[in-house]
């Protein structure tokens, strides 16, 4: 039989992402809700190590929902990928009568999570939170919906100058491995390319189609670029190789950035974050463990990690025909 | 055999809603890139009824995408009720050789589009743009997710005067039958309590959790009424309602009006948009009509308008539940 | 001489404003700057009253520069206004060995200082904050420009609902006595007409400028109303006899409320309130007392109250014929 | 006796900035009021010398003072340095009956319009419309308060992610040779340090500020970095630098780029731009010529070119002392 449970742990970690303080309110409010004590820990594995902890009650997180950021903190602990760290992690839970952790972050906190649940008897609910959208458990992970609007907000500031000067820019957004961001802002901006790490495109192809865009009357243009895409050259050197090769462009380069993991969650990324956690308490005050929630389909679910972080993360390809047909 | 379709028109009717212009666009650029001609009607069925129409090109909808409003205009039209309204818009479609039409609004524009294609043999298919989020035949409407934002931005600032004056705020918002932006945007901006058109609260649970929230410490409050609850009573009628029960709350009324309908729409919106509508250009393409297309569990479909219309659009009430324990 | 400053003060008073909170953080940190202790009491004069206080230092007001609303609450104080309230605030001060006072606010709370500061010997320094700007003494007031954006955005995206349903929309905003906010957002936002209290246009002239507008091919009006205006109607009369009067215009009304007192304040509200707040204590630190910190031409200046309250506050009236010429 | 003047061109010159289609619009408008024909020149001084250009009426401006960029889109020409093409420019204002000239833009702008007027008799009024706010003859340019909330909005997202992590996040803005954009958004920002090009703060006390901010207790930290800061190194290698000398800070660098030219302008830059040019028009009808309008101490006044791009601009040092001040 399960043991009861009496508090409930929580952290964020990894990159931090718009509505992990949405979520952090969620799991103290579902915890004050069912009479369960909640208990913060800082800088995500970090803080369980060194015992950096805070109490979290209902007022505590009053106000926060619509805060960017984290107020626990995040990071990525070397020290929890050694048996020694998650050692001392556990001893601070049981000191502190930790009875069951909720880890708010992307596929590096589950990976660790998991790890940690098979040393130690400490059942563990993970929270998608990452602005990359990479995590095959869930079609959306938070934050990435506000990062979504960070970039489009700044796309069409930069589409303005690109028509009054006639330019094309090169646009950075974030996502190494996966080009959720750079699809889906590609399309919202009516960007007339766009480059992601699941679909070499070629240069050759690139270049055709700036040319075909040309003649086609366009006199600016905008191309959406993943930090991870496979063209096999970064962004300045995409903007140099275009202008070498097609010297009428007037071409610029923007690297977003940072502030796409900042700012106020939409209303999306909130209620999303609220729902999660509000289940991953539940989850685990009815003995269930070592899964991530997530959501399919709009409904709320739970998916084993091994699941919930498999490879293939399923992007719609379907998009880049979409803008295709709409960047004519 | 279905006829070829060379020419199609486009029009936006009924309310409108941010992401109509990129809707628009989609429709244009579609055509342009299957070389079929595409006309759009001014304001509705109006602009059918008075042959108000223009020619519109890929280079016709630049930089629109990011726009809020419609630049085709949008009405309501008492004309097309009629059996002559319509005879008289049929009459315009033949003379511009309008082989079929995509029709952007709500219920009322989809069943006007219904009768017309029962007694005319044009191919319709309707694409749901509306802030209500109130069919049934998509999980999301057109601009329902930017109007969210504009809700909880607006709730946001309320929320800092309404902390830094330890007061009570009634903040009513569109939806006169469907509560789905009071639900979500209450459950997104951490509201106190939510009605809804769909839930009959009950004054005195009103009253009730009102006490109980400041038994709990909290100062200030949020209440988020749908335009249509069904509570009995007009925002300010609760407002004073609540004042002559509860002396200690200092009371103000927010109605946030037509604002909602405006502003540039959120990326979800305007890829949506661009989805749903390369899928209605090709469906008409593909010899389909008389559907509405729309999003269920993140696959664009088609609907027939009979289902898609039907009465229960299916809130989620699970939001309430939610919004009762986070508002511990 | 003047006494040594060990310890100042500092409360926010009035109808809040957004800026207040970086406000407080430049008392804080000059305080910290300057080895002075600083004391915040809640909800203005009432805190002052029960000695409901906090201790600031550096580290207590980080982050909160882009904050709206204000950490110390505010309130208009009744107690205050009795020989009795302020004697209980004195002794409050003295008991707390606080040696002068930064006062946050508008006309009201400047009134209270100078008949508290005649009473009790205690130097105070009276801050602008108020979103009305309607202070003698200095050209701006922290907060009115945050809200003078939130009115144009608000109003941008009545405009697009507007021109897309060829309406006439009245738009209540904030300023009772005072039409600075109408008429600076009615020329930001283009409005074809502003109705102020310092002017009162007439209602026959106001039907003749919208009959003019329709005649010049304008199909969509906005008339930006402040809630204080002498015209003899409320915003919802005015439409009453607008559509009454004018019947091809379809009419709306939308009153902006109170998320005009809300909202992260601007850059400029944020450096206003820094320079300001930063004089407010140097000054004390120099044996100054019983003026307001304001800013003139630029300059950051010391007003006696009585001249800083003086009546006549000068509107700009050059902007009502601007706003004539470029509503063409 | 000066010339009637029947007609006058406007263009947009240089790096655009927001509000220039406010000044646009009031350009048009204005002449609409005052019965003067209106012609837009695109591209600068490129359109004039090429003749490349469009009327404007009251109607051809509607809707545009919200938007972004310029209509008449921007650049730099080179043709224009040269007498062939400053003589082609003047051959087509007179085939086009251009009785006078306003030029909307920076410093360059006016350099060029200067020369023009000095060779052939067109009457020239110059609009200060750029971001960087480095011209003597103004407080304030066009786009210049627009830029400083792009860049805090900016920062503010930056700063919620380097409060999760406890990192130094380096930020370069706008401005090459003039600090404005820099040392005000540092102040707005509560930046912990700024770098301008008008002060070399010098390495070691760079070094010096960051150890005394971390001491006193501050665990992220932001810098920002104005694009032409004469400290000797840019911005990656300033963050090298830190790294190499500060090895517990995390570093990071955002460069914001061309987002700081575009998005819908300020209440501020459209009411500036709106009394700029309906002044300009209305100086050009009066006989004036060859000056800049601007805005001194809140008035609308008129300086000699000569007076007006002296190179002086005036930076407020006293903000790098506020700065100082506030981070502690």
């Amino acid at each position: 039989m399960a043991k009861e449970i009496r508090t409930i742990g929580v952290m964020t970690s990894g990159g931090d992402s718009p509505g992990m303080n949405a979520a952090i309110r969620a799991v103290a409010r579902a915890c004050a809700y069912y009479n369960v004590k909640c208990i913060g820990f800082y800088r995500g594995y970090q803080g369980m190590i060194e015992g950096d902890h805070c109490i979290l009650n209902a007022r505590s997180v009053r106000n926060i929902i619509s805060r960017g950021g984290t107020i626990l903190k995040s990071a990525r602990s070397k020290d929890f990928r050694t048996v020694e760290g998650r050692k001392k992690a556990a001893e601070h839970l049981k000191k502190l009568e930790v009875d069951a952790m909720v880890l708010i972050g992307g596929d590096g906190t589950f990976r660790g999570g998991e790890i940690f649940s098979k040393e130690y008897d400490i059942p563990i609910i993970g929270v998608p939170g990452t602005i990359d959208n990479d995590i095959a458990g869930t079609n959306y992970t938070i934050g990435y919906d506000t990062a979504l609007n960070t970039v489009i907000n700044a796309i069409d500031k930069i589409r303005d100058t690109a028509s009054s000067h006639d330019r094309l820019f090169f646009i950075e957004v974030m996502g190494r491995d996966a080009g959720f961001i750079a699809l889906n802002t590609g399309v919202g901006a009516g960007a007339e390319e766009i480059l992601i790490p699941e679909e070499n495109l070629g240069l050759d192809r690139l270049l055709e189609s700036l040319k075909r865009s040309k003649r086609s009357g366009k006199s600016s243009s905008i191309v959406v670029v993943s930090e991870g895409d496979k063209i096999g050259k970064n962004v300045y050197e995409l903007a140099d190789y275009v202008t070498d090769n097609l010297p009428d462009y007037d071409v610029r380069v923007t690297v977003l950035g940072h502030m796409q993991r900042g700012g106020s969650p939409t209303c999306f990324d909130r209620t999303l974050a609220s729902r999660l956690c509000v289940k991953a308490v539940e989850l685990l005050l009815d003995g269930e463990k070592n899964v991530m929630v997530g959501i399919i389909n709009n409904e709320i679910s739970a998916t084993t990690f091994d699941v919930g972080l498999k490879e293939d993360h399923g992007i719609n390809r379907e998009l880049l025909r979409i803008s295709d047909i709409l960047s004519t």
